[in-house]
């Protein structure tokens, strides 16, 4: 273990939900799967804020248990009746086709087309998602209400797709720290015109790596901006022999709605990310959630597998699956709010601050207790008298700094919150009462 | 740690409960003790079915700390009047005699004869169940009503008895499995004319026995039917070297109420049977309940005494002691139900199953999710679809399946069925990815 | 570990509510402080009953992180009106002056005197307990009603105090066991005039040491008087060597109110002090509270500092601070209780038992039970025969007792009062069916 030098706080960093709103507002029409310019063009425009490398990784390419499908770009796809209306169009909505689709353009009955239209009787305003990416086939989503006003007709059914040798896309971005220890930040880029699952989760991860640009860390930040599943076994494979470095993760999604917020914890259920975010939780959200790995979810599936077992948890507001919007064209842009994409990026940032500057300490006038008067160390600081919980704060740092807990354990048990108990921390280094712990 | 080579459902053994019942109800007369042709009786019966192996242990045999009694035979037991009524009479009801009474003929007043007479006040139309093995008396059971019509008069007392060097009788039965893994299934055979303490466990191991017969399992079943504690200590004594092959056990009684089921944990409170009968109960009896061990109650006192420690359990539907016809004539063949009888047993073959099937295993392709639809494990088995828990127990055996969990943890982590997981990690092992742990 | 020769039992020392209250009555109206002449008279008390070994440490002097203060004696203390009318007298209440207040002799109006005046406004009539002993002021406390009737005035301020070179006093007494594995039992002495916090601890443990005088015991009891946090760091300083004989600990206050009792375990949290404290408050008192342990309070906080980390637990009835009349001139004699004082000697008593006398024990004939009648073990003890609890304690020692599980442990797994297990214990050694662990 290394240490911070400064007390740069981390938790200072910060993002306007508008601004968030605004970058995953120009995500949110681009016509995204796990492969194809809709990708690209998702990573371009995240470019503009952070220098990301773009990696190619061609069609066939193995990827431990995979292989890389064709790539997959969509023209237009429409269903037109027989005096030329389009009754669906995915210009007007990416949902409407379903993903990896087949190419089609064919004249059709209601009869033949039928079975190739996706809609949710239940919901019947709304566009759900689908797609198949393993199994050729070809599909629309539509509204319930849309499809049910299908009359008998010769419809022209146009998928203009192809499904042809490319690449698999995926970015990255390091933020080098002063150590080579790695906090991974997954989200996938997957999905179109989902605004909470996904956008929200590239635009936080986004405007993070902006935010942390200049910023001296401890820690490196590796930001990963790629498709859900394939692309993380396809940057596992590319980098089987750097995963030691990753000591710390998080797979965001779904941040811009007012549930939750609802953590997973890592397969290891105990890593010092899994012990940061439920601190952080209980410290600031009573509505959170924190819940056991489970082995289905999105990327965290793939680095928890038990071949790797990184130390990579979860973050959404409501958990997918668990919101009514989910997986259709409800989950828009107006779904998710500037206060709450702000509010969890905000969280996210209070995560990263506890693991960028938990460390272990050792008392180093462990006989008795020290005295603090004389060190100074009761004066007030700038002007402001210590508060109780400051003057505790150092008891508790002198009393349980004894190697065996890191400052995140003392802050758990003293039941005060990682930053008081860094700052009593910093301040009794600065005194010469604490020393650290050298291997 | 060895393996099953077949997926032969134990837990399709079943018997039918009329059938237990009626076996029960043929068990349920006998004048039965600790010692004697009752208990002979009773395996002779029980050999009918079950190629028993009896046992005869002189009187006076040392047995751990403990010796071999002398055997008590009763011919006849009566209080008559001096009219020649007779107002009590052993062959009405085998819990009229205090059971190892010395034997007694003579002519006495009721003053005399009343301190020989036990009744319960409080269940005024039952006969309590009494026994005085290691101290020497004499005495009647009878109902309190009947006691308190008893009017001074000269009584012919009559307990037509033998207490003398003879023999302790067990029996036992050894199904063998493809291993010399053990598992003890016992129940007392000593209780006369208590229809749920324990003609109901006696013929429900008997019907279990049979049922086992020419099936191949992997491990092997011992079933034993001998006297309570003296028994159990005999067979102690007598397999001293054995028990190291008792790898899993249940002591079985009061199966055939509708209370429970009640399982009380081995000594050592985690051993595969605590886990596998806590899993059962938990999936298939909200009503029940799991307790710690106590160091008091049937033949798990003496199979778990610290010297041997063995890993034997005991199941139950009402506890004894806890339900009002416990050790009373009010336990008698109605008490028990066929319906209980048979779901009793079911459980029984459940907990088996698991302790048969359970095994560690681990994932063979461990590095990221390992492709199922194309190993065809995706496709409806025998034209039905998997269920989601189906689908979901390939993800929780792959991710846990790393050599620390066996397939009862796993399904206990998950949540789901053994037997769930169990046909998951069986088609996983098909496809070659899972592997046997090699020591 | 050594092991008791006797049944001697310390739970049947006791001492008489009444006889604690005077003693407690005699300390109460010293003006004691951390050093000076009333420290010297409330040890002088307690050494008629104790022959209290007295020690004495130059002022100057260094010890741990700190350095013995400058000795404060107080002579008289009071404001009188330019009438002469004195409004505030330390004669008549020790607490009317501010704990090691500097020398002041001088007239002055009341503005200058208000900043030295200390009142509660919430509790109009209490007089507050201040002190300033590291920072040289001076000060008077008196209740906030007579604060508010001072008028305009030029006040007689007297402080006639020194401040000087001298000596801090302590006193300890050992009670001599048979082994060297010591008890701390630890009194603060330098609060004045409190009654609860802490004459009443004071005089439990002076009690205590004198009802030991002449008893055989096997743990040898060190009792210490000091003042706080400088007290116990002073000794600290003085037993670095000394303190691995310290094996239990007790600080103890506030035992006259009745209120919990309040047991605050030790740093360490589940040491043989933390069992039993736990053990005897859950048995008889339901009130009671059990809490980890927290680096505030009284000299717990020294003997628990992490390079020390003593076993030492703090007993109190209401804890400090969760009482109104917690330092102020309500926790006087009338606020403490002969009953309250009496019922928390017990306690202590009890605890102290259950320490004596834990042992651990192996089962001498662990296959299978022994016979219990044939030892004579199940016949009337004193023509009292033995109850359902005895008989259920022979058999959780025996199936308990391998190795593993002192008898505190095994009267906790047993839920059964210590004193009933170590009864059972006895018997069972005595006939041979115990043994001793030999290292």
């Amino acid at each position: 273990m290394t240490y911070g030098r400064s007390d740069s706080a981390f938790g200072e960093i910060a993002a306007a939900g508008d601004d968030i709103h605004a970058l995953a507002g120009r995500l949110f029409p681009i016509n995204r799967s796990i492969t194809g310019d809709g990708v690209r063009r998702t990573l371009g425009i995240l470019s503009e804020r952070v220098p990301l490398v773009l990696h190619e990784v061609a069609s066939g390419t193995k990827a431990l248990d995979w292989t890389i499908p064709p790539e997959w770009n969509l023209r237009e796809a429409y269903i037109a009746t027989s005096d030329g209306r389009r009754v669906v169009d995915v210009a007007e909505h990416a949902l409407h086709v379903v993903g990896y689709s087949t190419p089609v353009r064919r004249k059709m009955s209601l009869a033949e087309l039928a079975p190739h239209l996706h809609s949710l009787p239940d919901l019947p305003d709304l566009i759900p998602y689908k797609t198949s990416y393993y199994t050729p086939t070809w599909g629309f989503c539509l509204p319930h209400r849309v499809l049910e006003s299908l009359r008998e007709d010769t419809y022209d059914v146009v998928i203009d797709a192809t499904l042809a040798p490319g690449s698999l896309t995926y970015g990255e971005y390091v933020h080098q720290g002063r150590t080579s220890d790695e906090v991974l930040l997954s989200a996938h880029v997957c999905h179109p015109s989902l605004a909470n699952d996904n956008c929200s989760g590239v635009a936080i991860l986004a405007m993070l790596a902006a935010a942390l640009k200049g910023r001296d860390t401890r820690l490196s930040y590796r930001f990963l901006f790629g498709p859900g599943t394939i692309g993380a076994i396809t940057w596992l494979e590319r980098n089987r022999t750097h995963v030691g470095n990753i000591k710390h993760g998080l797979v965001v999604s779904n941040l811009g709605d007012g549930g939750g917020p609802t953590y997973k914890r890592s397969r290891r259920g105990d890593a010092p990310v899994d012990r940061a975010a439920a601190h952080v939780l209980r410290q600031h959200w009573p509505s959170s959630q924190v819940r056991d790995f489970s082995p289905y979810g999105y990327d965290e599936r793939q680095y928890c597998s038990p071949g790797f077992n990184l130390a990579v948890g979860s973050l959404q507001r409501s958990a997918w699956g668990e919101f009514p919007e989910y997986h259709t064209s409800a989950d828009n842009l107006d779904f998710i709010k500037p206060e709450h994409l702000e509010s969890s990026f905000r969280t996210i940032a209070q995560i990263l601050d506890v693991l960028e500057h938990n460390e272990m300490l050792v008392n180093a006038s462990p006989y008795g207790e020290p005295q603090l008067g004389s060190r100074g160390l009761l004066a007030p600081v700038g002007g402001v008298p210590l508060s109780e919980a400051d003057r505790m704060a150092y008891l508790w740092v002198l009393s349980f700094a004894d190697g065996t807990k890191d400052l995140l354990a003392i802050a758990e048990r003293a039941g005060l919150p990682f930053e008081t108990i860094r700052k009593a921390a910093t301040r009794l280094k600065s005194a010469g009462l604490l020393a650290h712990v050298t291997p």
